[in-house]
């Protein structure tokens, strides 16, 4: 089977050659695990993957989910990829035996969804923000809350969104002004319009679960007065059985560019189209303590936003997959020293341009997979490491990290992207062809879950001062480990730790020098750009990791990964140099720029 | 009116306080000509684009072309635009009065097609094509093609289209396959398949004159072997009347992921669909001598390249302006110093990394505009200099600048578009907005009229070489003619000019290094990155003569120049920084790099 999708071999250096994921078989949540349980699962996923995701991947580009006054109208193949993913427990990869999840470590659950994600994002889109759902009513909702709403969607059978965004707050989410009106009995009603509900309406599923962000008049103003509440598209009697319709109402369907398998809704919620119990409003039910909503949220925030990133690299993977078949089988020109016209044309992956193009995007889509399986590596960690020590050290570097693995992938894998509709000239431009869709589907990864911009001021402006600068310490510190071994191991890498460790050192002198500014507006005014260039470091870093992880082993593999490894330090950590001159100026440039002199 | 289109400012800025195209009309092809005719053309082309092109630019987008088994269904907007268009007399701006054209300067005809391009490049392509159709049967057709074919293109009767490629003959063009043969009479019967043929099939015009590149049976192999042939849809009769219809068949139609209003077609000629005269084959007719049908191409290539750039500059500028037009009018957020979540929201043009990225945007699509303008110029100074001197000079210089020219804007311009998408956040990604298609539409433009890979071996490979490096001498000369002026004016523009020195410095050094590493493969391997590094150099000029042109004058838009020319040399310039190291090092690892271990 040759489905374009993804690496396993690349997977399986990742997890057990480098990230040594089978040690975590000895800790006690994973005891009944073993490498061939792993290995199951990732096989499975591939399977479900490649044979009933990817085949309708067009045809759910080609015919987006429609709304005919009555019903949102999707293409049967995504109801039927559903049902058989809901029969896998792969939704559960990561979840708890209790539940009825497989209880696979994080790092092993994630690689499982990326093969769903390369496959078809359009159609995964639904089970990812039922699991986010989930996990996140798993660690914040009430027993009864998990028996009602969470075990109905671990059986698939309920599906989950995510209600945040509103028409007038989308990054700013302090001006949400949905509001959740308390009845006395312990339920809420809601009202207000909610924007970017991706799944929001469909019948693909019995219910839907939505978590919403709304405000309980006489709370605090801004993001401390939010609270998150449970609105279910259809209420649920005590014995679980289906009730009456709630009051959410579709108020329009989002055409977008690329994503378009996924329902994208505007919701409105109590505007009276149904009135449960007779009543106006959304019946919604308090999830935890009012006023922490977005504390809850925030909480599950690293995990989706690893998540998102890693479903950038999964389709920035399959875009360089498949432009690698295309200019294996593409005969084409000539090289540059040849002098017979009448000679027979070569395959384009002959070409050093191509070559150049090619190794671009495996140095970009690999360095993505690495950094975030190390990211769901730390998921693990965090969660189980033996001394609390080692957890909270895992917690900083994840913390410290999260912006970058959430943006990184979605830059640069989607640079993977562009590059293969590149190498196959006209015919990447044509929807024949896979690739266009590939770059369309992930266009949306540097937008949702929080911009390339917030991430940028989330980076500089909080994750490195936070703790008196812990969390850059640690990552500093720990890059700097891999360094003293690179420099050991002599060679390439050697060559390679050198040029890493002066980069480490442009970190330190560049953010003190940030920070030393005395103006926050001038410190974060580039924080994007400081986003782009510690994630270079980063990138440059896990090569690093890459290459000693292959040592001197023979094979094509191997000269694989030493080839990207020193394409990435010769043609992609240099970009830092003078962006990080750039940021130590404190440049004024775009501060300065006035409205009226666009 | 405010088409968020182009901006006059702009354009007026560069044709007559910089370029000062006014001085044009003393030279004697332009005596005709004034300020006032110049002013009329382009308000004229700017009403057409906006009240005939623009409103119909989504609706082409999503009512593509279709073949319905009989004939290409185009919708009604299209002919209805092109009609208009014809009776303008725009089509024929540049061209000769003894043909009905208006005469005007090169530069002046292409800020005209700037607006069509920025409005809708799906209908503008057709008569686009057909303007450099003609102007190729203009300069080497015979009298009596270009009455039967030219004179009704220029009526807006015919269009015209390019056939080079072949399904197995994209960038090698030394690989067509289609051939001609002979007749005895004068005439040809061409036999084959053309590939990418936009407008290829269509009733939008009473003929189509296809242009085709094909091999006399006995000629010399490869590119040397090629003849073009003039192959219209439909005979003409020696009274210029619709004849028989010609051995043209619609083989298939290309769905694109951009451009969708410009029909792309795949076409048999000589498949024996039709029979003219009762025999086989489509009736050609060579323009000029055998085997010299790519020279000619070629002739008319630097026309059509600096075209195809321009084309991309406008779409990134269509970009460029909307989203300044969304930032100044969306609240969103505080800024990041603020403390008060209940103060108003300011509109996001305010945030410094919106700022960011519109000052990008601006100095990548006025970049862009003043190269393809300064390219224009050159075209006039290649036809018109008062000495022959004058005219080498130019044309020297625009050969150099041509690959450039074409693709530095086919990228940045494409980046604008993608900074035009983020900065409308989710809307930008939906289809409800215009920067999504318009990012799509330009995609194609580092991809057609030779690729990205193409024009960087174009440059490295034989346009810096040629003539023993006299092109590229001139280029450096120019530029540090920019440089001494700027060092004269004082202030910012000094401090520009002494890092454009710099620049000039490396480009002698690095391509001094790449042309003695004696092995043509790696001097040639790393040639787009050669095409980046230079490209930027060459805007960094055009920034620092915009900024000498501007002067000390007062006023937001002179300010806005300042800053634009200040953001290019601290954020953009720099780049070339690593790109030039990289290359000087003469780097092997993309030629190096093996099949085997992708």
């Amino acid at each position: 089977m040759r489905s374009l999708l993804l690496s396993r071999r690349d997977l399986d250096f990742l997890l057990y050659e480098w990230l040594d994921v089978e040690s975590l078989t000895k800790r006690e949540r994973y005891a009944e695990h073993s490498r061939d349980t792993f290995d199951a699962a990732l096989e499975l996923s591939e399977q479900v993957a490649a044979e009933r995701f990817a085949p309708h991947r067009k045809r759910g580009d080609q015919h987006e989910p429609q709304f005919d006054g009555e019903r949102v109208q999707i293409i049967p193949e995504v109801k039927a990829a559903l049902d058989v993913l809901a029969g896998t427990g792969i939704v559960a990869a990561g979840m708890d035996e209790s539940v009825g999840g497989m209880q696979l470590p994080a790092v092993v659950a994630q690689a499982c969804f990326l093969w769903l994600h390369a496959a078809n994002v359009g159609t995964a889109a639904y089970p990812f923000l039922t699991i986010a759902n989930a996990n996140l009513l798993l660690a914040h909702g009430s027993p009864e809350q998990v028996d009602t709403f969470v075990r109905p969607m671990l059986e698939g059978r309920f599906f989950g969104t995510m209600c945040l965004s509103e028409p007038q707050a989308g990054s700013s989410l302090a001006d949400v002004t949905t509001r959740a009106e308390p009845r006395g009995d312990g339920t809420y009603r809601l009202f207000g319009n909610k924007m970017w509900i991706s799944g929001g309406e469909h019948d693909l599923s019995e219910n839907i679960v939505h978590l919403v962000l709304a405000k309980i008049p006489g709370g605090p103003p801004g993001v401390k007065g939010i609270s998150l509440f449970i609105v279910p598209r259809v209420l649920v009697d005590a014995d679980g059985s289906p009730g009456e319709r709630n009051d959410i109402a579709l108020a329009g369907l989002n055409h977008k560019m690329g994503y378009r398998g996924t329902v994208n809704t505007l919701l409105n919620f109590g505007e009276g189209r149904y009135t449960p119990g007779g009543e106006p409003g959304a019946v919604g039910y308090l999830v935890g303590e009012p006023h922490r909503g977005l504390a809850y949220m925030f909480h599950m925030m690293n995990e989706a936003r690893v998540g998102v990133g890693a479903g950038a690299t999964a389709l920035g993977y399959a875009g360089y997959l498949h432009a690698l078949d295309y200019a294996r089988t593409r005969p084409q020109g000539r090289p540059a020293s040849a002098k017979d016209p009448s000679a027979p044309q070569v395959p384009i992956i002959e070409h050093a341009d191509v070559k150049r193009m090619l190794l671009a995007a495996k140095s970009y889509v690999e360095g993505g997979l690495a950094l975030n399986l190390y990211c769901g590596r730390l998921l693990d960690e965090e969660k189980t490491a033996e001394s609390p020590a080692g957890r909270e050290r895992a917690h900083l570097l994840l913390d410290v990290l999260t912006p970058i693995a959430k943006s990184w992938p979605s830059q640069w894998c989607l640079a993977a992207n562009d590059l293969a509709i590149q190498v196959h000239g006209g015919y990447g431009y044509t929807r024949e062809y896979d690739v266009e869709q590939l770059y369309r589907d992930n266009r949306l990864n540097p937008i949702h879950e929080g911009t390339h911009g917030i991430h940028g001021l989330d980076l500089l402006g909080r994750k490195v001062s936070m703790d008196g600068g812990a969390g850059l310490r640690l990552l500093l510190k720990t890059i700097g480990a891999t360094v003293s071994r690179a420099a050991e191991a002599g060679g390439a890498a050697a060559e390679h730790a050198a040029a890493l460790d002066l980069a480490v050192t442009r970190i330190g002198q560049v953010t003190a020098a940030l920070w030393g500014a005395g103006d926050v507006d001038a410190t974060l005014a580039n924080a994007s750009i400081y986003l782009e260039a510690v994630g270079h470091v980063v990138v440059a870093w896990l090569w690093l990791e890459q290459e000693l992880a292959a040592g001197d082993r023979a094979g094509d593999f191997y000269d694989g990964k030493r080839a990207a490894a020193r394409f990435f330090f010769r043609y992609e950590l240099p970009r830092t140099g003078p962006q990080f001159a750039l940021l130590e100026s404190v440049d004024r440039t775009t501060l300065d720029m006035r409205d009226g002199w666009f």
